[in-house]
């Protein structure tokens, strides 16, 4: 997956990452969005994260991170996420009243897809094997990202930095682990799926700041 | 509201209906539906129900349900839900994790909204107030319906025939009553909003039987 | 593609058809639609016609016709099209004043597609070599449809009718023809493209009478 | 219209402008991509223009141009334009061979509009009463606009720089001019409509050029 990594980042040894979620989201000071404006407050994404270094610090850079509605593109893309918009981001709901469908648990099937134009971009599976904590996800050190304002003519200024994104107050609940498989149109190479799961995280973000060298 | 009722059905008092909802919806077997096509068992939902009488049998006809996926539109035709097509139904979504966003409760605010075309047609609101029970509910009894297969020309065939759809299992849960606010392009002649309500629920819908006379 | 005829109509020989189109559609005295709801007045349409008889009548049947709006959906399976609601459809078109195109001309390549959940159902190109004139084009005979609404619960009535559909008034113009390909998800078995063509058509539909044995 | 204008652009005197319309849009050497992805070289648009000046220099500047793409959005944001994403903008089409429309002419209506969540963002619609001449159309000058990304931490780089779109090879035809009536949710303050029209036009965007105190 080193191929899809732009410098100044560099591949580092473990697993990347995939994923399909769908992402409930509100500014500081925003909470009545969810009611007032409730198209401003949720979104699904998909994203494929490579593992990787920044001079000596470790982390993850996403390539590309689809999204379903303007405001989260524009707003990834000023933080130096590679936000693109996707046609449509389809992933498993459970109701825990629907009489067809059994709680979840070892056997269960999780499931999303990211389509854009004539293409399925994405699309990854996790079957549940056992209950799983926190700890038992994969972590990656800082999220890396590039804020990237090119010009288009020899009179105006650009931006070209990398980033790292600065997360807080992250939590994680409801970890399932199990086995994973993922197709892409993204050219990955060569590459083995390890495991999947699945699960429900928070987090807050609250900018990006210029990486030193 | 009556004036949205069409025969067979007769107005009868007593509060009726409006919600937006989404849907986890899977037919007999097909639970592995939600891994393998989740665009096929997800959907949101609109609709104004009216508390009425078919005779001495008393329900709710729901003269307008709009949906966002091909298969529940056509289904819910089947079996008599004057079902119509949305171009985006919207609805608050919370996220235990997020730490923007408190724990449901009182003075936490609930809305959705559905366009179709230029118009917003339905637009609601809940201010929540207090737990409640599923026995705080209005209930309605019967579900009808109307199955409508008009012709086009002298020689076809048509159906047009009042039914009841049929819906088991349900259940009701995470009830919150409040106080609401409606607006909505459908003529529904003057109207108060009487309270408000947030709850999830699950159903069997087996199909839909003829009324008789 | 005989496979995907249903009964009563039987497989003929001589080419079948796939196309990929945009349509702008009024309904009788309703030309100032265009203008107040131009929502409902264009669809995007995709569809795969396969040669078929019914009896000793010839005719084409659309074994599935995927459209853009839900007024062309269900104003066509009221008149027996096998429609579908398609996610996107997209094709080629043309600005004359756009710098960067030339003239339509041999050489020139059009093409489509149509999305539906994570597949695309229906892919096609044309390349074209010369200018054909209308009667250049496959003549089918009639148009075949299945009206059908079938029943849910033995109580219920059902429309399964075979009917033709009443098209009238049919002109084309800017007939362009050339070679094609053609990539889809229907089973359509072993197939050859013959042929590709672009052009404009109009026509009225007054609705479907049913077939008599 | 002057409280939309951001500094450094100061109202001018004369009519400003409101549109809607379909774009044929391919890159240099890219015209392969209207059959190969068409998805990819057409969009909807729909902006509002204000007359104003760069010092004495006369041109218009969009405070907001919706568009139903991705790419549009993105290139335009590099250049200078406010773009924004829509999620549905639908005009008028007409079609020669529809035998329930006729041609163009005195009479005609035309119209479009642009939804964005629950609103619609922008109505608009054009009564013809006789051909015009491309000389008829309101002429602006140059096209300005705002290249801006901002930083989100004190450590980012930002560009925040007013430029001049580059337009060349413009052309326009098939004009009619008429009567014209407006409704949005921008807030224009008082307004009149002084005029509609009907055309056609295309030209090269070659990128755009910071604007010199």
């Amino acid at each position: 997956m080193g191929d899809l990594l732009p410098e100044p980042f560099v591949a580092d040894s473990g697993p990347s990452i995939a994923y399909v979620c769908e992402i409930v989201s509100v500014g500081e000071g925003g909470a009545d969005m969810v009611a007032k404006r409730p198209d401003r407050t949720l979104y699904q994404e998909a994203a494929v994260g490579v593992r990787c270094r920044y001079n000596e610090r470790k982390g993850v850079f996403y390539p590309v991170m689809w999204v379903t509605t303007e405001w989260s593109l524009m707003r990834g893309i000023l933080n130096g996420y590679q936000k693109r918009l996707a046609d449509r981001i389809s992933l498993t709901k459970l109701h825990p009243l629907n009489p067809g469908l059994g709680a979840v648990g070892p056997g269960k099937e999780f499931g999303g897809f990211c389509v854009k134009g004539p293409e399925t971009t994405l699309s990854l599976g996790v079957n549940l094997e056992r209950r799983g904590e926190p700890e038992d996800l994969p972590s990656f050190g800082a999220t890396f990202g590039l804020r990237r304002y090119p010009r288009t003519d020899p009179s105006q200024g650009s931006v070209d930095e990398p980033v790292e994104i600065l997360k807080s107050n992250s939590k994680v609940s409801d970890v399932w682990l199990g086995t994973g498989h993922l197709s892409t149109t993204l050219e990955l190479g060569e590459f083995k799926v390890l495991s999947g799961a699945v699960y429900r995280s928070g987090f807050t973000i609250t900018g990006s700041k210029v990486l030193k060298p």
